[in-house]
């Protein structure tokens, strides 16, 4: 095997193909990623996989020997972007029995010599039966991850909650969910409204041309849940293949899912149980509106979250008459933190308590200059809601103020 | 009392004395800052002690009415930094037996309140009897640090070894030294050369008037031990003088240590113990020389750590003919690195191993554009120099290469 390439090329695709190896790897040769160097295409693949999740990618190099192998993903990456920006070659004699892999790393006057393992070790990544595909525009399913993925659990046990719920039921709607059963994000994407990009907020440098791309996509039916963990990854791939695509495609079929850009691919479990119908949650009447400069908010909860002990939760008191709405925390032993800022308040003066993380993750998410929060009783659900552009719904269950 | 002042003199002056909380106070009142409002002359005074190292700063004020507070150091700091830049107005209403201290801060809408403590509790910081002082000139100061505070021990029960050695043989000269016992540097600041601040790296960044100050100021005769610690913060202490003053004031006796700068003071043990006589360490001759250039040599040492294990040794293979200086590293099991660079080398071939670790520290403390090498066997110390610049002297041990 030989293969001649830039450093840069190398560095970048090994970075991203390495976020799939896992720190404890079983059996050992998924700590290391697999390299294909095909003489014919010029092609050199690289492929990565914890068992769950899997990254491919491949980029053009001068291949005059084609050939495989497999290195260990840390110390190659290492290697590699400790070197300038210069052409590197690697070459690799395997053995007949291939028991002694050794690649040779040159670049000018370095030499790197690196014990790898056999290819033919490491497993195939899984691949999809009985397709169903998805063509989805990448400048919309982005902004949906981004009002999402914040909010699906992080404790393994909770299984479909771990994961993003993505669905369609009309052609150019397209849905996304996320909850840790103590708050839920809800996203909705209208690929038919070019006048909702004009709406949306200039200043988070979205590519402004979404709505041209996605208004010419019809979606089938579908719902699938999927892992977060993948789903960060694919925010990644996907990040950088603005400028060059519009869409990507996903295959899907009852247990995989993959995700294929230009020249990566990533594949994952897909979660099956049932995703709980969120929509019900979603309270439809209120009796209480706050409308509140977004920023200032989100700034006001992280003075006040100082005084936070470990509960870490604050106290919103609602003033209609003043138009202020108070923060407040009282620790006790240690002192106190109290925070107005002005609001437009309809409805009658309440004080009401959340989460103060719920509330910084929801807000930062939201975007756009002012929120709007909706809500009822100081024991149900409250829903925070951006006041211009996405269509992006936050419920939060608060918590009962110590008395 | 009651202060009225600029939330970032609060800010900057709160982290700096802070740096000498410590992480588990003992008394309790160590963990705190003590303020003292002085209504007459219109300044805030923080302290903070460590039981060893104490720091003290002052700052002008707007003081209605004087008094005093300890506060608890971490969440005054959370507080303060997350304020925005704007006038904080800071209250305490004492009560008569000092038992329910709180203290109010108020900015704009913003009100936080903060148990303290009496001030009372909290220890005068150490005072310096029969007094010694030396005006030391910032800028070589500075200098001299950079070259040392890398070599310093940091295990606690080498005593002196975890302390600078500061001293001055003629007037005119000053010297510093720092060894943990497997390597040592010295570094010599000659007061009167103003010639020598021409030689200096420019790129470096060094006020260019040094030589200017330095060459005025005649030393006394004097050698003390400082704590590595302590001279880390002076070093902070010092970086914000540049520009106001020239030199700062050193007042010491038997056990204690004051460095004074204009509206700053830092107190600390002094090290007691007989320091080493380091400079009978030092070679005075030499068999082998190699000279290269300094980062070549970094860079080149940072790329074959990589395959470096626990033991972190590289091999350097001189070869006189070619003009090339080879730095290898071989591991078992999982590879080897091997790095060429191109150097004057003078007496015969020889390999020679070494930490990595401490050739990076000392090469990068070392500055300039070349860096020479001083050497006789294997196993004998080696000296390594600054081709110009800077007069500093750093001894490496070598380690003896796995056969």
């Amino acid at each position: 095997m030989k293969i001649v390439c830039s450093q840069s090329d190398l560095k970048n695709n090994l970075a991203f193909v390495s976020r799939a190896v896992p720190s404890r790897p079983e059996p050992l040769v998924l700590g290391n990623v697999l390299l294909e160097a095909d003489e014919t295409t010029k092609k050199l693949t690289m492929t990565a996989f914890d068992g769950r999740l899997g990254i491919r990618t491949s980029f053009q190099a001068d291949i005059p020997e084609g050939g495989m192998i497999t290195l260990p993903a840390k110390l190659f990456n290492d290697i590699v972007s400790r070197l300038p920006e210069m052409e590197i070659t690697l070459t690799c004699d395997a053995e007949e029995d291939n028991s002694n892999l050794v690649a040779t790393l040159s670049a000018a006057s370095s030499k790197l010599q690196l014990n790898g393992m056999d290819a033919e070790e490491f497993p195939e990544l899984p691949v999809v039966s009985q397709e169903n595909t998805v063509d989805l525009p990448i400048t919309s399913f982005l902004e949906g991850l981004k009002g999402c993925l914040f909010a699906a659990s992080t404790e393994l046990s909770k299984e479909v909650l771990t994961g993003i719920h993505v669905s369609s039921t009309e052609a150019t709607t397209l849905e996304f969910a996320a909850t840790d059963s103590h708050r839920l994000s809800v996203v909705q994407i209208f690929l038919d409204e070019s006048e909702a990009s004009e709406d949306k907020d200039r200043s988070s440098g979205e590519t402004p041309d979404a709505g041209d791309v996605s208004s010419q996509i019809k979606l089938p039916e579908f719902a699938v849940t999927i892992p977060a963990r993948a789903l960060r990854e694919l925010e990644k791939m996907l990040g950088d293949e603005t400028g060059n695509q519009k869409t990507f495609r996903m295959r899907y079929d009852d247990t995989q899912i993959i995700f294929e850009g230009s020249s990566r691919t990533l594949t994952t479990l897909r979660l099956t149980g049932a995703y709980p119908p969120y929509q019900r949650l979603l309270p439809s009447t209120f009796v209480r509106y706050v409308v509140c400069d977004r920023k200032r908010l989100l700034s006001s909860l992280e003075l006040v979250s100082v005084m936070a002990q470990k509960n870490n939760i604050a106290k919103f008191s609602l003033d209609s008459v003043q138009g202020e709405l108070t923060l407040s925390v009282d620790a006790q032993d240690v002192g106190s933190a109290k925070q107005s800022i002005s609001a437009e308040i309809t409805g009658e003066d309440i004080d009401i308590a959340f989460n103060i993380k719920y509330l910084t993750d929801g807000l930062k998410a939201i975007r756009g200059t002012e929120v709007k929060m909706q809500l009822n009783e100081w024991n149900q659900p409250v829903i925070f809601t951006p006041l211009t552009g996405l269509k992006m719904t936050y419920l939060v269950m608060p918590v009962q103020i110590r008395s």
